[in-house]
């Protein structure tokens, strides 16, 4: 953290004042603060009560995608009826009550979103626009134009967005005659502010090497011709897992002869801990550029993305990568302000801030060097603070004037921004404006208050393990390096012999392991053990017992975590074997690693708490409730969580006391063999852990019908579950144990997307949840079920964002899509789309890469033949089908209508629908406005009921129960009429 | 509560300080605080460590019970080690370093306990007695003997108490001359105190119709002899629960004119909250025996037993019947004091207690009333507060001092409370002669502190159920009255239909249920449920569901609570109906019906906290654990629990919001139809609770196997329980649930009864679990393993406890062993007994009523034949094995020989020995030192496993669960990058 007094001198501060007060002495109105009538209230309601003010936006949000009197009403009595002040009370009991009010409510709240709208939006039209800028420019403020929009997750969105751009520029170019008439205008008279997110629908970190010839290749044009009018380009800093990229391609830019005189900005964020420091490399590199009047620009902001940066980071377990504190991002921007005046001769400064005190400091500090308002810009928003750029105008500062235009839909994201900056209790503007702060105390020099506590994790000690960061360079290569490492050692001489604690004879059956992606690969070969090496297991297991059985659970809770430390520090190893034997794309193996990481922890966690459970115990007794292993757990896993699934269960198993034999997917023996070599560094005890590779119909089946296997964890399809369950039940004469069974099986996951979902928010997160690891996922959304208002609309983006997907060797970063598993899943898929091709209609495939790998093409039916195998079956693999709903009960009805009940999940923005959609969910994990796989133990337990299981969740705190005994020790304390209990 | 001024006025005050200050100038060493060497560094050491000072006692409790030097050792280096002070911890190091130092410690030990013994206990042999009394008597001591000795449990036992009382009397009287020698003596030279519960074994309040009988009738000798002989009778009060028993046979002694000369005497405890009251009453029904000399006397004691009720009210849910306040008793002792010297011609008043304070207020207020000495006595402690004692002397009271004579084994208990009274914080002789706390601040009047608050349960608001106070003679009149009451109903016209929630044709078929003590006797015709009926009820349950599903957690609970309430309310009606129809004693059905009102409160209480269960929830989400209902729960109960165990699990499944079938035991339906009843006072919705009524083999077979059942709660045998636990594993072709199964099966429990044993506890102990309600728990105990060491003294007591046990109809409160359930019951018991006597030595058997019920004599078999039935198998009736162990690891070795594994038990006052057999115990219930039956919910949470059963325990924290599917709802907060858990 930075302290205070390197960041300014004191003998500033009364300068700071001097101008703060000048600029304060124009003293009008000023934006949202101005508006009239109803908006009035209902903003300056929005100041008192932050509840209102959060149903308030969302309501706004929410707004454009409603169609009529009825949704709007419904919306409006939903979203604010409960909290709402007696004056709005009273008049939606009016509309409620009359039906003629309902249309009378709905144009007040159309009127008053679009008067709010018109504050910060400046136009729609070109003309519009130009005539707009136009007139700003008489007044003598420059601008930069914003095009706001919809989130860009295709390519035709992404063609639209730079195309309309250029339109802008064009047309703006040729008003430039017109704009030039102010002579008090120094600055380059156009400018466009560019958001790299919106030139390709791959702006993501792991798409890298696409994303940034993308951007470069769709810009290009529009920076010729701005280069030729002499305009200037921003290049906007949106979210932190991008600010690499952007800073690449400012780069790649600035160095490119072909822009050799292109007056081009990039945007830097203040509340980025590490952003002072990339500041000074980025000076530093420009050295040489130096001049009188520098083509190149620094648009300093506090930044705008702070919610999403902070739950973000709070989703991956990062540190935020911003601050926490206000006042850390204050000190930085003042930091910031003097590195960029000290060096006006290699950019040229542009101040963009609403801050009374950030920008007299700059002026200040500008002036304290001797530098001339020609030196530097101030930058604005359109519609917030206009008497403060009125003031600074007519104090001779160049302010710019930064102009969003577009239309209300799209840019609605947009407003709901600005309207939470108006009304933000940190928010300098509604401090100034809203609730009329002294000046002094407004511009006094920023205070770090005492660090606020991170959000402490439930239970206490619990904390989700951090994803690798791979929107930092240097972790992509450190991973990079791991995969051409590991790949070295993945060959016919890799041997994974059965493992059971001790010696063994050879079974002389060994079995293979391929490459998905490249199926003549052998990565390994594998054991397979015999009958006599499973009867030798289950004796070593048996064996093992007494020792391991009489840890305490806090002991064994240990070994939990040093089999976690492992894994933590072979994670690139195993995600690189992930990707290259199960095809994982990176982030799902580096997901898979994450995950078994958590089971670690909080079973770990859990087993403590369990330790210490307590019973009622009057005076003169002890009741203690104990938990007791129940001897051998056989863990069965599947290969699409190689590592997260066999081991959560195996972790549970051993946690409870239980030993183990976990008998391997055949597909993915390689990782299963990670899970021996954690636990034995952890130290757990020979043979409490037998790795017992084998085909699930021979070793599998002897394994769960061995009358000392006393509970199987089995996770993977209905037919062997069932299978499993009914083999369970038989009692072997002198059994000593019932056997109980964890079982999760399948499932065939539906998503709602009703009238009102956010279709920014629902297609990424149908297309993840559907093609993410190829479908493979028994969490994966195979249906998706519409509101006939937005069937064409989502299924026009669907379809669009379907063929964007990349389709490849998960080896590469930038692939979203992998092979699927083996040639038997290839077959079976295969047939599946093919079949299903007969009933149902096919909206789109992906493509597929020239390869042998196994690769089905990302595949959407719509209008499904409801009774089909495509329908009812679980397919596992990338195929989707998209079916229309009448209206929600229709689609609640269709989401349930199978016999599975894993997870669901609906996009809405009504609560009401969003809890009907949820209480008549059959699905035991169930999803709001997101995608439905992806659950994080602990946050997310996994699994489902109805045919999808039985047993209680994983990651959830009802599992580790399930692989143990319960008992309790009654003492009775007295003795000869004394107890130690109650006695002084 | 009563207030000081109350008690005492003020003018009182300067006499009582004198008083004291004259008695205390004689200030020498007293008692226990007069040991010397070893001894007295223990005791000084147990003065400073209460956990030092609890380990002790527990070792002198124990120290008689233990053969040789090898014994003796390990449970001195077991007790005191860890919390010795270093003097002796060197000495035991030295002990067990050296094999020869064993011998040391030992004897050390030894002699150590046995001069704390003579300290506190007069003598053994008649001999002795007489010439210590008699040199007491010479020193101006008047005594009363006091027969220390074991619980009395058996009637020979009995008989021996009387005979050396009586013998002792005899040999004093003989020794009267003698006595008479010290002129000084006016009141009666001989006393005995007697204890009414060593007078029969049936010393309790049920068995009070036999135990006043049996008490007159083995004392009436020794009144005979002592009112020829002038001597003083004193019978001592004991526990509470026997208050009225011997308040009772005291008032029939004074008006019997046999013993209208009799000196006798009654204790009376100032520590009990009713006491002042009941003596007031009793000085009112002394009207008309004013005498200058009454025969009649009363000792005030504060009390003895102040833990033991404590604890015995804190089990039972009673408000305690002591003061909670120290002060509150010495309040109640002043108040009696005055009430007895105003009464000093009805009776002689002797005030028992070694308070400074509380002996000079008597003495003040007898001066203040002009009595002289001779108008009461004070009583004090053999070997306690002797200078006390010597100054009372010296000043001219009349001092009695109570003489406790007997054997070191027997008088283990006597001392060990002696030693507690001493050395516990609130007493007197501790603070007087231990702590040397200043006169005035001893003699200060009695100060109430703040009340402390009671014990809090766990979890918070849930209390066990009080049991109905069946010491209170009222309690039992009217219980009496509704036996009689209900058995005016309980006819063939009395009629149990099926019950739906709506109108449903009858099937026509009609069982009876019967009274199994009078098979003759049909209670009710119950409906026989046909196929139709079971479709139509399932439609019921099914139909339902949506409404009461719906409704909340918290909202069920209250359900519960409002059954509950119910319950409550008709308390007496459904014992009476249990006592009849599952014949049941009266605790056994009281105690079923509290266990109901338990498993309503307590999962009332655990469905509230499940509704508040928190998960991981970063910013920008948030995380839900649910609980949704499974469907229909099909509970099929036994007939032993008959209200208890089918409530539990009905409550189970109602509150997670199953609608639930319940198809009762066959034997107990009207007990069952109170659950119904209960339900629909508390306002469940028709239909959610069926009651099905039928056989198991046609009605349950098919609702087990009916594909809409998806959970089956199950209580009863293995067969039973196997047979649905297979037929549930199936799944019918689209059953959307997988049936889950909650079985409870059956035991073949153990206790171990390790050498060091206290047989007082353990015998009661085995008998009761063995023999409570005929043996008819799962719980109960069917093979107990003695160590070889007390094999015959256990054998031999256990052999006339069981001889003791009173058999019959329970409608008789005195019964303690009722009827076994019915003709197949008594048949198959019959058998095994029969069969039993092929292979196994019969011990013992009860004597059994002439009646036609179906009655089995309490048996016991010794050295059973280990293959045998009657050794494997379930018996389900009153029927125990005894066998030898050589050692423990031999005793836990048994005790876990059977494929069954509920409930276990050991008696051991070894810490070491019961870690040992409570860690290798296969049992879900694990008693130590108690019985092994009586499960408490949230005390003693319920079930087994191996054999016993699957699920978790009922009346546990994770029962609940198993009634619902836990469902995650995951709600993505971030909109347009703003989150309303984050954004001020």
């Amino acid at each position: 953290m930075m302290s205070l007094e390197s960041v300014h001198s004191g003998s500033l501060e009364p300068a700071i004042q001097e101008i703060a007060a000048a600029i304060s002495a124009y003293d009008g109105p000023s934006g949202v603060y101005q508006l009239k009538g109803f908006a009035s209230l209902v903003m300056k309601q929005a100041l008192k009560d932050p509840v209102f003010r959060a149903d308030l936006f969302r309501l706004v949000d929410v707004f454009p995608s409603l169609e009529g009197p009825e949704q709007i009403t419904a919306h409006v009595l939903e979203y604010l009826d409960p909290r709402a002040p007696k004056w709005m009370a009273a008049s939606q009991s009016l509309a409620s009550k009359l039906g003629i009010g309902r249309s009378v409510l709905t144009s007040l709240t159309r009127n008053n979103i679009i008067e709010m709208a018109n504050q910060f939006i400046l136009g729609t039209e070109l003309d519009e626009i130009a005539r707009k800028v136009g007139q700003m420019a008489q007044q003598g403020y420059l601008t930069t134009v914003d095009l706001l929009g919809e989130k860009i997750i295709t390519y035709p969105e992404s063609d639209r967005y730079i195309k309309r751009l250029t339109d802008i520029h064009e047309r703006l170019a040729t008003s430039a005659p017109f704009l030039a008439i102010n002579t008090k205008l120094t600055g380059p008279k156009i400018s466009i502010s560019v958001k790299p997110s919106a030139l390709t629908p791959h702006y993501g970190p792991l798409q890298r090497r696409v994303a940034i010839d993308e951007v470069i290749e769709r810009i290009t044009p529009l920076l010729k011709s701005a280069q030729d009018a002499g305009s200037l380009i921003f290049l906007d800093m949106e979210h932190y897992d991008t600010y690499e990229l952007t800073l690449e391609i400012f780069n790649r830019l600035v160095n490119d002869p072909n822009f050799a005189d292109l007056q081009l900005g990039l945007v830097l964020q203040a509340y980025l801990r590490r952003h002072v420091t990339e500041l000074k490399s980025l000076l530093a590199r420009l050295e040489g550029y130096e001049s009188d009047n520098p083509r190149l620009w620094i648009r300093l902001v506090k930044g705008a993305y702070w919610d999403t940066e902070f739950a973000q980071a709070s989703s991956e377990s990062h540190t935020p990568p911003v601050f926490t504190d206000k006042a850390e991002s204050d000190i930085s921007y003042e930091e910031s302000v003097k590195l960029l005046l000290d060096n006006h001769r290699k950019v040229h400064p542009a101040f963009g801030s609403h801050n009374l005190r950030s920008l007299s400091f700059a002026i200040a500090y500008a002036r304290s060097l001797g530098l001339t308002p020609d030196d530097y810009e101030i930058q604005m928003l359109f519609g917030m603070a206009e008497p403060m750029s009125s003031a600074l105008l007519a104090q001779g500062q160049s302010v710019r004037i930064y102009t969003p235009v577009g239309e209300l839909l799209p840019g609605m994201s947009y407003l709901v921004r600005r309207l939470l900056e108006n009304t933000s209790n940190s928010s300098f503007v509604r401090a100034r404006f809203g609730g009329k702060q002294s000046i002094a105390r407004l511009v006094a020099p920023p205070k770090l208050t005492r660090e606020s506590k991170p959000p402490t994790g439930y239970p206490a000690g619990y904390k989700h393990e951090p994803t690798t960061e791979f929107h930092h360079q240097h972790e992509m290569r450190l991973q990079q390096e791991a995969i051409e490492n590991v790949a070295t050692t993945l060959n016919t001489s890799n041997k994974i012999r059965l493992s059971i604690g001790r010696p063994l004879a050879e079974s002389g059956v060994w079995s293979t392991s391929l490459n998905p992606a490249n199926p003549t690969q052998i990565l390994a070969q594998i054991e397979e053990a015999n009958e006599e090496q499973v009867e030798a297991a289950v004796s070593a297991a048996l064996a093992a017992q007494p020792e391991w059985s009489s840890a305490s659970l806090p002991e064994r809770a240990t070994i939990l975590r040093k089999a976690a430390a492992y894994l933590r520090s072979h994670r690139s190893e195993i995600n690189a074997i992930e990707i290259m034997e199960a095809g994982k794309p990176w982030l799902e193996a580096d997901n898979d690693i994450g995950e078994a990481i958590d089971f670690l922890e909080y079973y770990a966690i859990w087993a403590e708490r369990l330790d210490t459970e307590r019973l009622d115990s009057p005076a003169g007794e002890t009741n203690q409730l104990r938990y007791r292993s129940r001897g051998v757990t056989l863990v069965i896993p599947p290969w699409n969580f190689p590592l997260a699934i066999p081991m959560g269960m195996t972790a549970a198993a051993l946690v409870m006391g239980n030993s183990v034999i976990l008998k391997p997917a055949e597909q993915t023996p390689i990782t299963a063999s990670y899970i021996v070599r954690a636990f034995e560094h952890a130290g757990l005890p020979a043979g409490a852990l037998c790795l017992v590779p084998g085909r699930g119909e021979t070793v599998g089946a002897k394994l769960v019908r061995h009358p000392q296997i006393s509970t199987i964890a089995f996770t993977g399809s209905r037919a062997v579950g069932l299978d499993i369950i009914e083999a369970a039940s038989h009692v072997a004469p002198g059994q000593t144990s019932l056997k109980r069974v964890v079982a999760e099986m399948g499932g065939k996951n539906a998503i709602v997307v009703d009238m009102d979902a956010d279709l920014d928010q629902a297609v990424p997160g149908v297309i993840y949840s559907a093609f993410g690891f190829a479908g493979q996922k028994c969490s994966a959304c195979s249906r998706v079920i519409v509101h006939r208002q937005i069937f064409d609309a989502f299924v026009d983006r669907l379809a669009l964002a379907t063929s964007t997907l990349i389709v490849g060797d998960p080896r590469d970063p930038a692939i979203q899509v992998g092979p699927v598993v083996d040639d038997a899943a290839f077959a079976k898929i295969t047939r599946m789309i093919e079949e299903g091709k007969k009933g149902s209609e096919l909206l789109e495939q992906g493509t597929l890469p020239d390869s042998d790998g196994y690769y089905i093409p990302p595949t959407v039916f719509v209008n499904p033949d409801r009774q089909s195998p495509l329908y009812r079956e679980e397919i596992f693999g990338p195929v989707l089908t998209v079916e229309r709903a009448d209206d929600l009960d229709d689609a609640i009805w269709r989401a349930n209508d199978t016999i599975y009940a894993l997870t669901q999940g609906v996009f809405s923005r009504s609560a009401q629908a969003i809890a009907r959609v949820a209480n008549a969910a059959r699905a035991g994990n169930f999803y709001v406005n997101r995608g439905i796989t992806g659950a994080v133990p602990g946050r997310h337990p996994f699994g489902g009921f109805g045919n999808s299981g039985v047993g209680f969740k994983a990651g959830g705190p009802s599992y580790l129960i399930q692989f143990a005994d319960q008992q309790v020790i009654s003492e009775n304390l007295l003795r000869q009429g004394f107890s130690p209990d109650i006695s002084e």
